[in-house]
Parts: C-alpha cells; sequence; structure tokens
C-alpha cells in the first residue's frame, strides 16, 4: 500500500523547484526551472530502478520489468506548470506513480506485466501551445516536425527551447506503446469538493478549442476622430470578448468560454487601438454543440469586425475532439474506490489531460481527487493529503490488477 | 512672409530625430530622444539670438524684445510625440515660431512688444498623465509637487526622468506671463479636408477626462471552472469596453470615447484573468454632457463588477473642462485668414492643447490646418507644405498685430 508521508514528500521537494514567493510555482515548458525538475524526477526514477528513456521531444518514462516482456502499465502525467500555477496539477500524477513503485519495490512484488511512470513535455500549454503536446506527440495525435517550429510566447521556438535545456532524447515518436493507461490529477473544479466526494472516476475529457484571434484597424488621434470614422480594434475585441461570454450563457453547462489573453497596441490611453489580440478557449463534452460554439463565435467576430472597419485574422492554437475513457477501466476504477471504501462519483473531466492522447491507442482512465475551492491553475491549489492518499492507492490497486500482481 | 522652405527644413531635421523604420517618430517625452529633439530646438533658439529661459518643469522659452519691456507674445506647443507619432503634431507650432521669429530677424523689423516662442513638457500624456503637464504646470492649472512624483507607463518617475536628461532649469512656476498667447496645430481630425478649407479658426477646446480602471477577480482553471463561479476579470473589463462606445453612439457626435490601454494578468490562453487595467478617455464640449458620460460610465462599470463577482477601482489620470478662447482674438485669426484669402471655418479642437492651459490667464487663440485622412498619432499623419505655408503665415500675422508691429 501507498506511504503517504513518502508522497507529500516528494511533491514538497519538486514544489521548490520554481517556487514563487506568495506560495505556488512557476515552472514553465522547457525553461530552467523545468529542467531542474526533470533532473530530479529523472534521479528518483534512478533511486527506484528504472530503466529510463527520453524521446525527441522530451517525454521521459522508466520502467519496471515485471515477469514476461510486454507493453508496459503506464502512469504518466506532467511537470510543468503555467505561470501561477499550484503544487499538485500534474506533478501528482507522476510522483504518485513514482510511490505505486517505490511500494511495489519495498514489498519485494513482482507483476506479469511491465509498469512504467512517465512524464510528457508541455502539458499545460501556458508557454508553447497546443497543450499535452508531449504525450499528443508520442501517440501520434501531434505531427512532430509542426510542433518543433512552434514559437512560444516569449518567441522561443519549441526545437530551440529543448536544445536550450538538452531536454530531447533518442528515443522516436512511437516509442511508448503502453499495455493500458492510467493518470492521477486533482479535478481542478469544485465538483468533487461541493459533493463532499473523494474519488472522481473519469469518463472522459470533454472537447477543446483554443483560437488566437487578431483585430487590425488604424491607430486615431482619442480626441479628434469622430466615433463614425474609426477602425478601433480594441472596440472589436471587446465585443467578441462579451459575445464568447453570451454563447456560454446561452449553451448553458458544461459550455465554458474564456478570453485568457486580450492585448492592444499601441497602448496608450489617447490613441484608438490599431491592433488587438485575443484567446478564446471554448470547451463543451457534445462535438457538435463545440462546433456550434466556434460557428457562432467566429460569424460573430467577423460581423463585428465588418461593422467596427477592421480586418479579423484567426489561428487554431489547440483542437481537441471529447475523448470517451475505456468503459472497462473506468468501471476498475470505480471499483477499486468502492473497494477501498472511498465516496466516489463518475464524470467528465473539464481539463485536457495526456491520459485523452492515449484513449485512442490503450485502454486509458483517470482518476480525480478533490481541488479546495475548485481553484487550479492558481498558487493557491490545494487538496488534503487524506484525499492524496485515497487516490493514490486507488491508482496503484488499478495498476497491480492492470499488471497482473 | 513665412519662407516655407526653412520651416520645412526644420520640421524634416527634428523629425529625424526618434524617426521609426517605417516612417513617423517615437519621441517620448524626457526620454533621450526628447533631449536631443529639444536641444536642437534650444540651439535654433541661439541661433536667432533669443534670451532662453528654462523652468523647473523643463518649459522652454526664447524671449526677442521687443521695443518696450513687459508681457511678451507668446508662440508655444510642443515637441514630444506619442510612441507611434507623426511629423507634425507639436513640432508645427514651435518650429511654426521659430520661422516666424526668423523672418522678423530677416527683415529687421522691431515689435513693441517682445515675441517669444515655447514649448512644453509632456504635452502628449503619453508617457506621464495628465496631459498638457508642462503648460498646465506653469499655468498654475497643476500642481508641480504631485506631477513631480508622477508615474510613468514605464514606472519612471517625472522627477527622476527630467534629472535623467536634465531638462529642468531654474525658473520657477509661473515664470511665463504671456500678453497672449497663440498656437499653430495641425487639426489631427478630418474636418478641414474632408471640407476642402485650409485654415481652422479655434474657438475653444472639448472637455477631457481619462480614466484608469482596475478590475480585480480571480485566476481559475478555463476548463473546469463552471461559468457561474468565475470571478472574470477580463470578461468585466470588455463589458465596460463595450459600454463606453454605446455612451458615445447614444450620446452622438461630438461625443467620443475610447479605451486605449487594455491588459490582463496572468494573460495565457486557459486561465480565467485574474486582473484587468484599462482607461477609458471621454470628451465632449459640453462639461454636463461630459459628465453625464462619466458617470454613466462608472455606474456601468461598477454593476458590470458586482455581477461579474469582481472588485473595481478607478483613477482619475487627466481631467479639464471645455475651455473657450478670446472671442477678439478668434476673430483677428479669422479676419487673418480672410485677408490672406484662405479659405477657413470656426471649429472647437477635439484634442487637448498647450494653448487651453493659457486661455484662463491671457488672451489665448489656435489656428489649425488640415491633416491628411483626419489621421494623427499615427506614423501616416500628414499636411502639405502649402497648407503649413498658410497657417504659419496666419501665425505671424495675427503675432504681428499683438506685439504691434
Ligand atoms: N490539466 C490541465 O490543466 N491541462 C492544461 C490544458 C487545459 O487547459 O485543460
Ligand atoms: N494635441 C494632442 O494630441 N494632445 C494630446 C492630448 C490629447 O489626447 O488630446
Amino acid at each position: 500500500t501507498i506511504d503517504i508521508t513518502r508522497l507529500m514528500a516528494r511533491l514538497d521537494r519538486l514544489g521548490q523547484i520554481g517556487a514563487l514567493s506568495g506560495g505556488g510555482v512557476k515552472r514553465l515548458a522547457l525553461s530552467p526551472e523545468d529542467a531542474e525538475g526533470r533532473a530530479l524526477v529523472i534521479r528518483w526514477m534512478r533511486e527506484l530502478g528504472l530503466e529510463i528513456t527520453t524521446d525527441v521531444i522530451g517525454n521521459c518514462w522508466g520502467i519496471r520489468a515485471g515477469e514476461e516482456d510486454g507493453p508496459p502499465v503506464v502512469m504518466g502525467s506532467h511537470i510543468d506548470t503555467v505561470a501561477t500555477g499550484g503544487l499538485y496539477d500534474g506533478s501528482l500524477g507522476v510522483l504518485a506513480g513514482l510511490e505505486v513503485i517505490e511500494a511495489l519495490n519495498v514489498a519485494g512484488a513482482r507483476t506479469r506485466r511491465p509498469v512504467a511512470v512517465a512524464f510528457f513535455t508541455n502539458e499545460e500549454g501556458a508557454r508553447f501551445a497546443p497543450d499535452m503536446m508531449g504525450s499528443g506527440v508520442a501517440q501520434g495525435a501531434l505531427p512532430l516536425d509542426e510542433m518543433l517550429e512552434v514559437e512560444g510566447i516569449d518567441g522561443v521556438r519549441l526545437r530551440d527551447a529543448l536544445a536550450a535545456i538538452d531536454a530531447a532524447g533518442p528515443a522516436p515518436v512511437g516509442a511508448l506503446k503502453p499495455h493500458s493507461y492510467l493518470e492521477l490529477h486533482i479535478e481542478q473544479g469544485p465538483v468533487l469538493e461541493t459533493e463532499e466526494l473523494e474519488i472522481g472516476v473519469v469518463t472522459g475529457v470533454q472537447g477543446i478549442s483554443w483560437t488566437e484571434i487578431t483585430v487590425t484597424g488604424a491607430s486615431a488621434h482619442a480626441g479628434t476622430t469622430p466615433m463614425a470614422l474609426r477602425h478601433d480594434a480594441g472596440a472589436v475585441m471587446a465585443r467578441i470578448a462579451v459575445e464568447a461570454q453570451q454563447i456560454a450563457a446561452d449553451h448553458g453547462p458544461p459550455q465554458v468560454a474564456t478570453v485568457g489573453r486580450m492585448r492592444v497596441s499601441p497602448d496608450l490611453v489617447n490613441v484608438v487601438p490599431q491592433e488587438a489580440v485575443m484567446t478564446v478557449d471554448l470547451r463543451h463534452t457534445d462535438e457538435a454543440t463545440l462546433q456550434k460554439a466556434e460557428t457562432r463565435l467566429w460569424r460573430a467576430a467577423q460581423e463585428f469586425a465588418r461593422a467596427g472597419g477592421c480586418a479579423i485574422t484567426r489561428r487554431t492554437l489547440a483542437r481537441f475532439e471529447p475523448v470517451e475513457f475505456d468503459p472497462a477501466l473506468v468501471d476498475r476504477v470505480a471499483a477499486a474506490a468502492e473497494a477501498r471504501g472511498l465516496r466516489h462519483r463518475r464524470m467528465p473531466s473539464g481539463a485536457g489531460h495526456d491520459a485523452q492522447m492515449f484513449a485512442p491507442n490503450c485502454p486509458s482512465a483517470m482518476i480525480f481527487v478533490p481541488s479546495k475551492d475548485g481553484i487550479s491553475h492558481n498558487i493557491h491549489e490545494y487538496t488534503a493529503p487524506s484525499d492524496i492518499a485515497g487516490g493514490a492507492q486507488v491508482l496503484m490497486d488499478v495498476v497491480c490488477q492492470q499488471a497482473e500482481l
């Protein structure tokens, strides 16, 4: 069984890398902090006797041999964070995987199948879009060549960022072929806490659509230019942002819409904005509804641009269809929670996860634990150790079944 | 009379300082480029034999003695620009003033009253708010002590920016006491060009209200946080920006409303914005209507913040009531244009100008020349040399009357 003290100590230790002064962490993908985090996790993998492989985009996994050769049961997640992230998002899944391995080692247990723990490059998409990039490339959902050329928010290309911290290894795309895939993650939302539950049995991941929209008008004097003669890129952007909110309101839950980035230039008090750049993040569990939201937003955006005398362009930063996890494996997660006496429910994931990249290729599932106040991507992200222990135990129980202990 | 070749050569020369690669200039107040521009204009003043004075906030004027002592007839404007400015805004008024002086020198003319040319610090307000800062301080409309502590958009205090380029002189506030004040400026709007006129006889300046609004919510995960549980500072900002447009539409011309600055943080695609900062520039020729616009905007902003679960604060960056110029002096401008056979009309100014700071203390007026396509605060700002010649000649004619040639 899981040793929660050992697991919490590892979470604490990794959380010191990129720690922010007010709490939380900043460990953007392929940053120097990410490099330090990778080195620490790889050291732990070595200490546990795992055989380590790193692929061309910096995904890394450590394998514990089974009685038989063959594809391993993989526990994975990520160790990169957003700019104002917490200690648990991603790290929990990786370090719980290490804890499962250590518990097996301590018990001297031998599984029939190999068991592996993995972390994937740039799951957050906070520096390089799209998110789930490493797992997406590994599982053939995203083209390696295109991803290597992606420019980060700081203008650095992924190819150069990988080189800068020497994160890439020799293993080719597709080298990781799991028997099945399991990911423990914090819920990052309020459902489990609100319903006083301990485990979320994740049935799938909602579809994700990220679009960057650029509006181009003309800068002009704020005092002398009559409203009718303006080409105000900022005003068009504002209307699009309001429309995104309206789409979410009209569709109702589970539709969400977020305008996370907004910038105008030249960004001066008495100059009509010449250019505005924004992002729109639309999500829904139903592909047809998600497409409706996308279509309505873009139609409205074009109409606002036309009415405002501006040009408008868009660029897809990420697009993932809704994913359903393997029903049999999902049932096993539910049964394991039940067997341990943990209060649980089935639920879709609102956030994207590496698990969704594995789902088309092998039986995959996820386990959620509660997030205090539903908060994540925030330095106040918190999950109680007792909840972490429950989630890690369910992970171990299902992995032992899958690997045939 | 005016020598347009000499005037255009000076405009070209000054325009090289801070020149942008695509055209236009960036000579933000008290920047290194502003320092270079000041040095050049002061050298020209010296070459024309003017007696130069600089005051504590870096306003600078050169006086050509008259037959009698006493307050000078002042021609003034500014040489700072916005970040993407043109060659004429401000510079024209200063360099036309130099040309009037040179024309008087060449003719060996002696006026009864002294004649002066002046440039004032930070008219644009693009780096430090409020705008018209130097002339406002000189004429007692803005408190020197408060202005010295103002922080620029780059975080530098005005006091330190003055020191950095050694722009301040020994003359105290109030040292410049004009007999009367005249300013030639580009219209920066489309009226004269549209009506095929050569001279705008400026009757006054509309009221200006600049407010910075900060909305504070909570960052949260874009995928997992239901819309109803969000505190989205960016969404609130967008609604305020749309409301500003609506106020302008409802009031109709001459009401203008501009949201020139918009920023969200952390500014990431999948994070609900925690903070949003924006500016609103409201202008109207009628003080009561301007107040109505301000009241409606702030009421709506508070309501949007309340509905969006966010806190909201505001800060006044600039507030100037509408100004009426001296009717007799305005009549003289009209008569001078008429006498030169220039097509002209009376009109209010949409932009703030140094002249409005002098209007309460001495007879003041302004002369506008057309702006191509009504464009200003833009690198494509342009006024034809023939229009510049007409405006400079009207300036000279009225100055000679005021100074009693
Ligand atoms: N789990 C998680 O935060 N993934 C980042 C991608 C997303 O925005 O859903
Ligand atoms: N003339 C001019 O552009 N002044 C700057 C202040 C304003 O925004 O009106």
